[in-house]
């Protein structure tokens, strides 16, 4: 109770944030996008808070009492960025599909196929990118374990080869200097070290991929 | 020619680099033995270049001679760091060794007990460490795949996934926070990609470890 009165006496001392824990989200939601917005304009390794200050009409006090560090606001944007793309693009083309092999296979697919279309996309998630485990990856491999269609020593072991891989191969892919097919190879070799034999992969991997749909804006 | 007369003129506008390339190496490995004890000390994040500058005695010129940035100074230091560890350590333990499978995963698995044991090690290796391959694993694995002994679907693909878990691993390995057995599973895992059977690996992981020796300073 006494952090909560700190709290929202802090909160008190700028005018936009005096409205309750929605209105907070809301206004992390805009800093977000501002930031979104900036990245897209001067390049993400170039931009600075100031940009993202005027860009979201905020005082610095406003982005500080949001965000600890412009590190973490790059952490979160990084972040709602693969969960953005994974909600709203990937897992509905996957709802028809139910095999653990499949959906992970399919899902990595349409994920590198969205970073190949922008390198800079890939440098920053690449670089930026270093919290938890994402929800949907995660439960299919857990789900994958239990029918043992993934054999692997841990869970943990398998998230840090799925996700460093998959970090390993935007910083690659970020450089524009990739081999033919390397996406699809990534996609398999990670397979493979979820213990997915050969011929099944070669199997899934033969299936059409499906469109992702531009978004309405 | 003309480069060279450029070159020569400007290390000559600090007398102590005037003497040549020799000379220029030997002041580049200071400089970095500098910052590796500015590290130990400091620690690796809390380091500045100003302190860099007081343990090696140089002004900032003679390091920017050097250097293009403090980052270039981070990243040759850390790939000093696991080129010293992998030539002076590693590969002296792996001479008997003749199976790429068996070299990589020894080499593996000690590389991750001198992690465990210090975890500012892995912090900074993990983050600032994102220059080329090394010699020693890529030959490994080059050989590996002539021999069919690894079956990955391309070379580029085998790397990126073993570099990206080992650097993930390293990350992980800095928080503190790993499960049992956790070096040994990625260092399974990574072997799994490489499409190495499940038995073989657990073979090669039932001998015992050779021993790192302590180096004599």
């Amino acid at each position: 109770m006494a952090m909560s009165k700190v709290k929202t006496k802090k909160l008190c001392s700028d005018h936009r944030t005096q409205v309750g824990v929605q209105r907070r989200k809301k206004t992390e939601a805009l800093i977000i996008r501002a930031a979104l917005n900036v990245f897209a304009e001067k390049g993400r390794d170039g931009a600075v808070i100031d940009d993202v200050l005027v860009a979201a009409d905020i005082s610095r006090g406003t982005f500080y009492n949001y965000f600890d560090s412009v590190e973490q606001l790059l952490e979160r944007t990084s972040r709602w960025m693969v969960e953005d793309l994974i909600a709203n693009f990937i897992e509905p083309l996957l709802i028809m599909q139910v095999d653990p092999a499949e959906r992970l296979c399919t899902g990595l697919r349409l994920f590198f196929q969205r970073a190949e279309a922008d390198r800079e996309w890939c440098r920053f998630i690449g670089r930026i990118w270093t919290i938890g485990p994402l929800d949907a990856p995660s439960k299919d491999i857990r789900r994958g374990m239990r029918l043992k269609i993934f054999t692997v020593p841990s869970f943990d072991a398998a998230l840090t080869m799925q996700r460093g891989t998959i970090r390993e191969a935007l910083l690659r892919i970020a450089t524009g200097d990739i081999p033919k097919r390397y996406s699809d190879q990534i996609t398999e070799v990670i397979m493979q070290g979820l213990g997915v034999g050969k011929l099944r992969i070669a199997e899934i991997m033969s299936k059409p991929l499906p469109v992702i749909k531009q978004r309405a804006r």
